[in-house]
């Protein structure tokens, strides 16, 4: 979609613990978000109001939780 | 369901790089909202929008988690 | 449930290419609606209000994403 | 929990056909329901309503290939 | 987190047959819902609400769903 | 994205028993909250509300299920 990735996207799965690999899970849910509305001025607008919200942080949570299933699968679980 | 696969969907699950298999987990989520709504025009006001709620980028970003999950698998999570 | 499989429903999850795959997860998709609501008009009505609201639209597509990560499993991800 | 299994509780998860196991995965969701609410008579007031909102049908039918996932790796995806 | 489990915490995921194994889906996704509202009072007083409220219903039993996810795995899918 | 681990992120995914798995799963929902609002007199006044209401209880156990079903996966199911 864009010839330069953009500055920090992860190139590989791979992580040396599990904390850095939930940070990547963190990080992948956030690009999901930024690829649907680069703005970031929106962003922080829109943050400043979820992150005060109960649900909202429940429903950002459950999107780290799929993708860090993928995470440790990829990891193999840091067996 | 269709002869001719609409421009661009893609034939293989496999990517060279992690953001390539992201980008294509985006692209699969946005696939399947415009196989129900097909009308561009309606889906270009929708995204007005839902870009600018917390929550809808969250389900958004949710879904683009799920296809990730199975793109990753199928390359092996690029190891 | 039923000794007659309605018209169409597949009798195998394996498909030759991606795009025919994403179709059958479309498919699948409706019949776990049209089991519950088998009522054509009913869903005709509602497809018209659910097809013009974001929310919905993400909605559907994540159930299409969970059926997805199923049949490109079962086609061991048409490597 | 009980030490009769209500009528009809599925003893296997394996199933001939592809569509058995769809209806398998229907009525795994609907025993998840009637374990929480087992009278009757409200899930048919409930059902009346549900069946004829479209969000309400998405969810039902999200869980349906939650299970629908799991019978069908049960079922080696009927290769 | 305690140094004794609650009574009746599963020490395993192992069951004898499916239904067993759909109990303690149910018992798991009522135990995460305990951990984060310890007080019974609350809980039933919730429950009176929610088993009346088809959407509620449906939640709790995609809980169920993925949880079984989970245990059905866990037992090789009683094959 | 931090030097420093909090206090208490694991450093494994394995446990010993599947309570001891199941309480894991607890603390990384908690934390995938806590990466979003890192306030803990915000996180305190949100979670008297979300105590309180039977969908948000029911939202916060899918995280939990999501997040045991990775464990109990890097542990082999506890077998």
């Amino acid at each position: 979609m864009s010839d330069q990735p953009p500055p920090g996207f992860p190139t590989t799965l791979q992580t040396k613990t599990v904390e850095e690999g939930f940070d990547l899970a963190i990080k992948l849910s956030r690009l999901g978000v930024k690829k649907t509305q680069p703005d970031m001025k929106v962003l922080k607008r829109l943050r400043a109001k979820y992150a005060n919200n109960a649900d909202s942080l429940t429903a950002a949570s459950q999107v780290v939780a799929i993708n860090f299933q993928t995470i440790a699968a990829a990891n193999n679980y840091w067996r």
